[in-house]
């Protein structure tokens, strides 16, 4: 193969290229799409284990599918760097992640090979079925499939899928992609039974004989035999609902085989692929296969950054001078306040080392809990702790935290309950674009009764909030934060922030205008007010908003400048100006914020030029 | 029982006088508590048929938990009456559902035997969760026990739940109250297999048997044999991973169990209470439980108003004269356009009674999935439809949708799809409170691109809005419209709503004061404004926004007054300012809406009165 570097490879643009190749090279397709792979993504960064665990299914998909008119519906996308590259991608591909260049997860609207939009996890069943609900009903004869893993199975939503998939006429088929992992291990009891479904040799070695053994003994009736060799898994049939989780749900189970050799993933697939109904096939890969490192480390290798393909070391940036990262100092502050107070506990759905909760994990395991890409149950699991004497922190990455939205109304606002919820991603977090900006938290969660909601200029404030937010509330308290660490500005010096709820500050005086910032991209408006008149303050506070501030301003300046990185509709220049118009103030006020428009990918600094949220555009909105 | 009415009842003020009784008076304590039940219900209408079934469950619990110190947590809180009954409030239980009087579904406000916020489902287990979580973190001996009916097991939530009880240290018990109904009948795989384990008492006489014979054939190693002893359900266990989906998430199962023998449920009860680790006991009930009328016919009696205890006659309150119900126009249109279009399908989440998709299953069943309580569900499965080529109309109400908020950005907004979401319950719902009213929707779903969002003035508006929706539009279409029918004002003509999208019409002409309105509330506007100058606008979109009826009205008025049913913090008042500050136009806006609080329970007229929306208020806003 090193001597003839990607032969087969360079010869598939699109899977029909694939499927002229006999199934003997496919091993070799593999081998070269794995080496291609490591080689683009070392160099250029992106997800990487969860695609190298995923180069047979794909390649094996495709040879057996008739895509595009066949349907394959990744979930999440992290694994779906394969499936680029062999549909038409792969000359494009070290465009992936830049702006204007290949986006990070699959989306329709870049090649009919994508189905979908992915990003958020758990949601290809239901996206699935309702593909082969709509070819059934318009009796097109297409194939559907949807591509889980076992990290994706914990979501709620994959359940509400599976759960319908058998009560609707379809033939959809689920693959489980099965790596006992999601980003950082999977957990809960579904990990548990998949990993028993497939330690299992017991099983499956008793599966034939039971079966005629106990119609010996005149507890196979003809109806329950016949549904046996149906089904072709005896014993679970015969125990009638005591089948595994899937056939208990009705859907028909193949597995689990092995998600690495290609040969008979093709085998198989041919084999189920014309059967009726729905359908799941459950394969065992490992998350990095193929790149020892990965296979080593996955959760490092999940977005590992640049790396040295030969030895898997990694590039670390020079983070040298900068300000800590959000990350750390919220991760080290929850470690922090928990030491202090026994009441402290810490929740994240399937992001602990994303969040830095793992740092909490790691010094006092029992007071963290990691339950899966879930995040609904996070927010109401928190919200039963709080009722009951205990403060949970509850931290989901801003975009995510879209699928709490009622958990957040219903179980925690209503009942007032002291849950502390940490927005981590908030703002345009860059390179993975539009499903994950955290755009709507502001917007969304304003209207809300009874939260207080608030954001750091800067780590100190974080630390402050953090702490105000533990103590100083007793009620939903909810604080977003950017990734990384806040706009570099070690010259600026600003005051303190005072502890009090609802209460923001002066971090420039100034006269005629005055610009309202929250979050840390007040440092960007107080570059941009750097030698000009204009005063700069820190709101810190969305809700309660500081009315002594909104007064002093509204009296003192002619025209307000409001700067957010959430959605302009509905947000904190919203806020600003409900207030001063129900206060009788007539005071023109100018909203700057991300635009009413799905932002693509970039990188932060990038896009937050391209929506007008740099120092320069920030300058000309305020002069 | 007749002669002696409610002797055992009378004597229980609180769980501590039903535990003085010995076990064998229960059966009597539960007769007349149904009886009390149905009294008083035929007269003072609630949901009904649920808290019949879990009368035996009821009495039980309270009998051997120690109450309230123990936790019970309600699932949606439809069945909890007796536990309300039981609980300090049968004297005043006459008020339920009144303004000021009890609340519609149990809520830590009203007692401390109602341990979390009901109403929304499928949301106790991660509640419970949380809760035996926080006991025994803090070394508290407390028993959490959490009641959830099969219909609520479809939701994802739930799900995420169980996953979750059995990796966290715990000692819940969950009990699944099973009478194969949510509000319409159950749906799904999970139905199903419920059925199959209660009809499975092969299943059970086989579990013993099995473990000796296999035993014998050297299946059955020392390891396995401990554990098959420990969990005493021989053959699951045997078959490791192959157990039933509850031991499949490692929750120890008990059940099926008949929920109507008080006696034998308080002994089981007391079994399994001070056992370890997560438990689910599965009872069997039926819905509407010894009254005759609702055992036949439990979705009619599910919440049935008011009606003649002796005969089960429901008491119809004289709609003569009055304007059709929007949710008939709903259903009738939806018939009419699914015949008229085979693209046209109809997806409800456990609703089709409430929203009136029933109408359409019944004459076209294949054209419309209940998909069970399942809201993200519902959404993302709409968004496969409509990928491939169908035009699905989704009803949700509008509190539930808020489950499903981020599938309406993800799987929906940013794909551009072309699904009809048609929110049903807008605004203040009346009786059933602050969990079920409709507020968050304009103010949420405003900020996500690409949605249009309308809301019918009336019956016309809303199907001229349905077939725009299906036709003029491609892509993600929103209407939302309030439970019942529009204000009656039979005398006020207006103008045709206009078809094409975004634009809206003066219903009133007038001078100095305009009143933009959104919504069958414009009728009320339009009475407030009878006898002024005062005009008044149906804005029929709020996104996109008719700027050219604006512009009119920025023209040509001093003053603008918005009236909207939904949250006034960001809401459609909000979006006129935002525009008219957008656009130069410094014109003061009177923002009319719901408060910034949790509105409680009362009638639709005496709510919107209170929250100042009634036709004096706003008569007082605009003059």
């Amino acid at each position: 193969m090193q001597n003839e570097p990607n032969k087969l490879l360079d010869s598939i643009e699109f899977p029909r290229d694939l499927r002229q190749l006999p199934v003997e090279q496919l091993p070799q397709v593999c081998a070269e799409l794995r080496e291609f792979l490591i080689k683009t993504l070392s160099d250029n960064p992106g997800h990487f284990a969860s695609s190298l665990g995923a180069v047979e299914l794909t390649v094996a998909l495709h040879y057996v599918f008739n895509t595009p008119e066949d349907r394959i519906v990744w979930d999440v996308g992290h694994q779906a760097y394969g499936h680029k590259i062999l549909t038409g991608r792969r000359k494009v591909f070290d465009t992936n992640r830049h702006m204007g260049g290949l986006k990070p997860f699959p989306s329709p609207e870049e090649s009919e090979y994508d189905t979908n939009t992915c990003g958020h996890a758990s949601n290809s069943i239901s996206v699935a079925l309702g593909m082969a609900v709509a070819a059934k009903m318009q009796n097109i004869e297409r194939h559907v499939v949807a591509v889980i893993g076992d990290g994706s199975m914990s979501g709620g939503l994959a359940f509400e899928g599976l759960n319908n998939a058998s009560t609707t006429p379809n033939n959809l088929l689920i693959i489980l992609n099965d790596n006992n992992m999601s980003i950082d291990t999977a957990v809960g009891g579904m990990k548990q039974y998949l990993h028993n479904l497939h330690t299992s040799p017991f099983y499956n070695s008793l599966r034939n004989t039971a079966a005629i053994k106990l119609g010996a003994w005149g507890w196979l009736d003809d109806k329950r035999r016949r549904s046996i060799l149906r089904f072709n898994n005896s014993v679970k049939s015969l125990l009638l609902g005591q089948r595994n989780i899937f056939e208990g749900l009705d859907i028909r189970y193949f597995g689990p085989e092995d998600g690495h050799d290609v040969v008979r993933l093709v085998e198989t697939l041919q084999r189920i692929k014309d059967m009726k109904g729905p359908r799941l096939l459950h394969i065992n890969t490992v998350k990095g296969k193929g790149y020892e490192p990965a296979e080593k480390n996955p959760t490092v290798f999940h977005a590992p950054g640049r790396f040295i393909p030969e030895t898997g070391e990694r590039i670390q940036t020079a983070s040298e001078g900068q300000p800590p990262r959000f990350q750390d100092v919220f991760g080290e502050t929850l470690l922090e306040l928990a030491k202090e107070d026994p009441r402290i506990y810490g929740i994240t759905p399937a992001m602990p080392t994303g969040c830095s909760m793992n740092i909490l994990m790691k010094e006092m395991p029992e007071r963290a809990f990691d339950v899966g890409i879930a995040e609904g149950h996070a927010v109401t699991f928190a919200a039963g702790m709080a009722k009951d004497g205990l403060i949970p922190f509850c931290n989901i990455y801003s975009s995510f935290a879209q699928r709490a939205y009622d958990n957040i109304i219903h179980d925690v606002a209503i009942s007032r309950l002291h849950v502390v919820m940490c927005l981590d991603r908030a703002g345009l977090v860059g390179e993975d674009g539009a499903t994950h900006h955290g755009a709507f938290d502001l917007a969304a969660l304003r209207p809300i009764p009874g939260l207080t909601i608030c954001s750091p200029l800067d780590e100190e404030d974080l630390k402050g909030m953090m702490r105000t937010g533990a103590f100083a509330q007793d009620g939903p308290f909810v604080i977003r934060y950017p990734r990384g660490c806040r706009p570099q500005n070690g010259t600026t010096p600003h005051p303190a922030g005072p502890e009090e709820i609802g209460r923001g500050r002066c971090i420039k005086e100034g006269t005629d205008v005055a610009v309202l910032t929250l979050g840390p991209i007040g440092y960007v408006a107080l570059e941009a007010a750097q030698d000009t008149k204009v005063a700069v303050y820190d709101m810190r506070y969305l809700k309660p908003l500081d009315e002594a501030l909104l007064e002093e301003v509204a009296r003192n300046f002619k025209r307000i400048v409001t700067v957010e990185d959430g959605i302009r509709t509905g947000g904190m220049g919203s806020a600003v100006m409900e207030w001063m118009n129900d206060h009788g103030y007539n005071i023109p006020v100018t909203r700057l914020g991300l635009p009413d428009r799905f932002v693509e990918h970039g990188t932060p600094k990038e896009l937050y030029h391209l929506v007008g949220l740099d120092k320069e555009n920030i300058k000309k909105a305020i002069t």
